[in-house]
């Protein structure tokens, strides 16, 4: 469903992981216990139940380590699983798969810990046109994969980098004197291909912003589910509009249902668990 | 208490996440709503209580925005902190401080949640000789860093790549066929400053490593609480005791009683709660 | 005016230009036939008119080579200067002055070419709305500073890479079975933070886009000027209008009359002649 | 005739262009609106006649982008060509041909540019013995491929970098203390590896050379036809003369009558336009 | 016998190693004088004897200069071989042959000289348990294929990095108060999977690492033969110990009688002498 | 005498190289055992006599450990020195010294260690006009420095890169048909900034040469002392000539008497044995 990204983007980063892992003279057990010419086949196997994301770069681990290794995605990036099942399966020299092993889990556990936990954000917005979108509080180093994990488990991406739109946050507000200069220096200066967010805190703000004009996005930032329902009733379709501030799992379902149109979750990325998988020869 | 690393060593990583974060265009909404010579005093403050890490880090994630901001660490890499805290103060260009601060605090958060997990840990500690270690279990890209933060959180190093030690786990003894090939293998091959450890989920092969030799470290996986007793006992301080597998909070304090030298905790480094810190103009 | 990016992301492309011209041995000229210690007072000096762009790059260049050259910028990057006019400044040791000349100049002179052909353009949309704006058409790797260049000019940014907003050219749509389909695509997939461009020949194809709904900006591809006209009549101000297709300063004050919001301009980058610039000792 | 370059030298260059029109997030466009499995067959197209260069980068482009696509070169580098010919055909995914068409493009039609422009200029030379030779007036990063791009259009290459051989100009001279003692220095120091080129503005300069010897080169700056004329007169073949400096085109016929040996073209590579081709499906 | 490392750790150094001898402009003389499509096939022959090092890197350069190539290692990487004997055998286009030729060689050459030279050092221990290997006194860049070069000469590693293991030299003694300070601080606060080495001068030293404990290797530094005699009787097994400093060849086979467990030689690394690698058409 | 190169050259070199060294956890020894805030003096003392190279590159590995560090330079390269002199002295922080110690040991011990090397050679050649000069033959990764170590000695540098200059050896003539043909080529397509040398073997060869033309120098391979005379008298100064092959110190004298230019040494780079310097506190 979500297109993979060509592997030539992703390729530094795994080659950097297995280096970083690998270190300053390569896999030493291995290299001391394993003899030649092993060949085995082994599965990602998941323990418990979720969203795949991240097996790309366990194949490009494998392959980089190993050209002659055979990797086969039995659950693509994407697709839910069973706890048990098996998500891929590897055929080869026993000592490539054993060096390539951790690195390989290390970006699929991580990842599909992310697809899985932006899933159940999503099921809560069921039957409401809420979206789930993540924010910029990414690991460094791992943002364009942790941002493709959040579509995985069927969420929606936000800006990926300063420069890919404006999001006008209180400290820029502050720092510049107010909504409407902020607001007019938009108009005056953006290009037309950048989306401009600007964030309120209350009512009032949200009315300056819709009188100004000039912001596609509003986000609402630590609002209960009254003043939302309120700021929803206010923006009338003018605009987007975008919860977020502490956006837990069993606040969901009440917030998507006031009618913004998305909600932003900093933990998808920030504070979601590693799926547990294994490889099991 | 534990030394800096050189800044040298870190301003790669530092760098590229802050390339990662300003794109390809810069931080467009700073440029387009900031204008030059606004000077800002900002904090670090810290949400809730914590071990710091990552303050170096942060220190230089500013320092490369902008070579005129002033950096002030109040609470020190390695420090405990209460909620309320300020961590840091920095002053300067606005814009600059803004452009920096969230790879500073994707930084400093994660890290800060490491050290403070692994603090946990090590409390359980308290009264026995056990050590809380991490694994190789890390975010890909970030290993270094998040050892130094469970260094931080008063734990300590387990291996840091591949090239550091010998740990032979089960499927190595699989692939190798049994444990005394892989021991002989070991005497006959690694060198004199390579430290071996060798996994084992049973007392019976415990004892087959102890007879056979060459393993200064055994990892117990798995294993309850009166097996390790009882691994313990059949050591007899010949060779260090590792306990492995599913240490969660609830167990340390009976696990670290066993007598076991270390216990290593995956989760301290793949399933970290990143840390409530904010900047606060 | 336009704020100056940080050196930070502008250092590894100067540090590659010096690496590049030094080559594998240095500058052998200057170490074979310059006595150290000889110090030298040289401007950089205009030999025609224009809009300066690259001052940043260039003093960038010298400050890599020899920490200890003094660049003074009279000049700085968007302003305009007369021929004969000395942009720049720079004192230290001849043989390092001598060694960063050639890259500085390269970028200087290419960049304010562009600043000044941008210039000239946006000169002919006096009295209108109309935003002289560039394409994706950039020389390899120097699509940031050339962006820039374009700003400094007075011109606006467009997207700077495939991963800023979406543009749906006549290619996207034909493959993916025609407009209607493209925009639903869109409007079911893509994010909140991303505005959405799509190319039309006909205004016909723009009646069925302001039809569909779903894009922010629609780019009127080689229109004549009655053409143009009518597809601002047509649009009403529901979406911006871009026009694009050869777009030669001598038409450039028809096609801003339209009422057009943008004209962009490929020549900008892509076919920009060096601006004469000259280090005089 | 001019034998490709390693594809070793120039990965680098076309993966770092890729990166950068890819962004941080990879072609939002077409993983949008393109779905998977669309198989096309498209054409690099001449709009108007000229010598092509460039399509072994345009080949290594989309060869990284999806190595599963098909690239034929019709007319390799160093070909004539004429208006609506096509250069190359791609087949394959049609997602992976939209994601790679602009970078190919942009090397295909900077480099073609600068290789019909170095015909046009050769053409002119036709019955004498002058060579055409370029500048390190290059664009900053692509100096290695303009300098192939003026061998492709039949011209001559000069120095590539500063390190590969010795060229004496007028501030060299000046801060030197003259002609003389830095001839002298040169055949002091110089490696025989070194060929050595001096410039001079008059004509009793360049019998101060001829008379200390040591150079390979004369370099004529800025002389008009029947100076030329004389210097080559006064040299009587016992060095090269290479006649420099605002050598417009229809200037050249002249120039290259007068007996010098080379005339080298800042404008090749600083101002060449770049040629029209296109991407048709 | 020693398992290859995994081509992907090797092949930044190659490739650099490549740029580096290709320089700015690649291989010139090739280009210019070798017609395509004339094959070729070489032999790497030696013109001296020894125990070969560096094939899978010579192999490297070739297939990254032309993935077209053949080749055929005759004598892998660890093998004995006679004056004159073939070690590899290449195939393909002359002009690829050529210009990967002298990195190629320049590799191969160099690490067949430490394995050879590693190899006459091992043959003087013969008869005894000891051990020779090696120190960080490599070259900058290469330590981890002059680390295999070693072990291709039947010698062992020592620290590849200073992360691999602690060794505490006099300097640290010096600086951190005493042989008795240091070693607490090890056993307070060093890693389990860290080895511990301690450099002595005198036997009375000795005798305080061994009644301090802590340290699993002691480096007995410049001693003579007797003295290191007493020093494995004081030691008695209880740690491993290495005798260093000036350690000629001709006093090996008297030193490894000494009973020591291991000898360590910097100059395997630092000054062994290129043997003499062709490449014969 | 030899002017340093511009420290941004030689930035990366060191940075690698000091990475290489530290590893991925830094030096876990000095961090294990020296306090902070502990400050020393330390010297760099030469065991043995000999001619300085690498001091600048030493200076660098400090710095880059630790800017604080105070680092100057008693002999700076090219100086001639004594046993037992010292070379440099460091002052700061006890840790930072002890981590840069040994990549800058490594560094100026190999680079001293050539330029000791080319004096003794140069030394030989005494009263002749005739230069000593290095080859290719050089360790990955350092040629830059170790042709630089090679001025610093005395000697003249050859070819940095296969871009520098053309080198037709007996394998292109072979591949491309000849003597004349090569140099026909040679004449039809080099460009004028490009010195010619071609290897010969035998007098008519060189006969061969002098008569088609089109070389700047010749080399002779492997020919003994009366060979070279004749080769000397022969060229008549026509040519440079450069003798080599197996050009060991003891011949060099009387090779020198014969006339010819240069002498190219291949040992120089290859086979240096490191020259003994120690750090003292």
């Amino acid at each position: 469903m979500i297109p993979p990204l060509p592997d030539m983007i992703l390729e530094n980063l795994i080659r950097a992981a297995l280096i970083e892992d690998l270190g300053t003279n390569g896999d030493i057990t291995t290299r001391t216990v394993i003899p030649a010419g092993i060949r085995y086949s082994a599965q990602i196997r998941a323990r418990e139940a979720g969203v795949v994301s991240g097996m790309q770069l366990a194949a490009l681990a494998f392959r980089l380590i190993d050209p002659a290794l055979r990797f086969d995605a039995l659950c693509p990036d994407g697709t839910a699983f069973q706890a048990g099942e098996t998500l891929a399966r590897i055929e080869g020299e026993a000592a490539s798969i054993l060096s390539a092993e951790r690195v390989a889990l290390n970006f699929a556990g991580r990842l599909t810990g992310i697809a899985t936990m932006t899933a159940a954000f999503v099921a809560e917005t069921r039957g409401t046109a809420a979206r789930i979108t993540c924010t910029r509080k990414t690991t460094p180093g791992l943002r364009l994969v942790e941002k493709q994990a959040v579509l995985h488990g069927g969420g929606f991406s936000h800006r990926v980098s300063l420069s890919d739109a404006i999001l006008i946050k209180d400290n820029h507000i502050a720092a510049a004197g107010g909504i409407r200069p902020v607001l007019q220096a938009v108009k005056a200066r953006a290009s037309h291909m950048m989306r401009v967010e600007i964030e309120v805190d209350r009512l009032d703000q949200l009315a300056e912003v819709l009188d100004e004009g000039g912001a596609d996005v509003v986000l609402l930032d630590n609002m209960d589910t009254p003043t939302l329902r309120k700021a929803v009733a206010m923006a009338g379709g003018s605009v987007v509009l975008e919860a977020s501030g502490n956006m837990r799992l069993d606040r969901i379902a009440e917030v998507a249902a006031t009618g913004v149109g998305y909600i932003s979750v900093g933990a998808l990325t920030h504070s979601a668990r590693t799926l547990d998988l294994g490889l099991d020869f």
